[in-house]
């Protein structure tokens, strides 16, 4: 399955790229296939294997801010895999077959 | 913690309220804290129990359509309970307070 | 059309009560039919009505804050309307008549 | 401002790439900075702007579909430009900085 995933500590200041980064950090560490962008973290695997990673995440920016938010939007496909890239890849194939 | 989740089945036709209402039994079934409304389902409770719901409540959908689309916002924050219903009579309290 | 929404300050404090409670007011005014729970407002009106609540709702937070954070979650439906009411109603039948 | 966003059609099959084509082609077409991953698309640009652009894609959708699902994740800050870029290098820079 294909995770996007979003975490802010609440009332932590305006700036949250230092929370941000040891999220990812930690993201990158796990071996799952991953991608950060401007407004969330992209990242693909077995639904045990996403779920332990964003616990660990968000406990994580919880040591710094009791409060903490936390944003998931889940494309869920048994047996696909390779996602993170072959999504993107079927929406630029349709826009060059439209051309 | 709290978390508003949506599940919806992607391909099932334009009615989903029978995948709904079956993930809605297991929510009630699971002895936590919940509340449906009509664009989300609240439930309230530790990590590792909220997140075997989902896990549960997603596998049941995906048993009749290969593909799920879940979109959860969680609201983590260590040793608070009874939020669901406290959170909302804090912003009744501003409310007439302010009145 | 229905819109959840919750908006939330970046970096104002753990406690974010008040300024939900002005957006709650700023609901409440708008006129459309409306349901605050503990993690989302949900609103329903036409597109442009509720996009224009949503910009006077996020522009009211951010005078105290000068970073918000937005996120909503939109059913659309040309010519449905009483969803906020009906959607619940559908899915409490359907576990009735599966008792 | 940036938005974060994801359209599908509800009940129209499992496969949407040719609808997220359609967005897409939709964004690439306004002029706003856009970037399309796995699970959204984003795009930066004043609120009347981006919100112009989500509707027509909705009602792009909608022509098809008689129900429309939208998620949309907004980080708005009065004055900052260029974050679709910038966020991730201050991450990369937090990363950088740590090792």
């Amino acid at each position: 399955m294909l995770a996007a995933f979003s975490i802010a500590p609440v009332g932590a200041g305006e700036s949250v790229s230092s929370e941000v980064a040891e999220v990812v950090r930690l993201v990158r560490e796990s071996g799952l296939a991953n991608e950060t962008n401007a407004m969330f973290t992209n990242v693909e695997g077995e639904w045990d294997e996403v779920m332990a990673l964003l616990k660990t995440c968000t406990e994580k920016v919880a040591e710094r801010s009791g409060r903490v938010s936390l944003v998931v939007k889940i494309d869920y496909r048994r047996g696909v895999t390779g996602a993170l890239r072959s999504k993107v890849e079927a929406v630029e194939r349709h826009l060059r077959a439209g051309a």
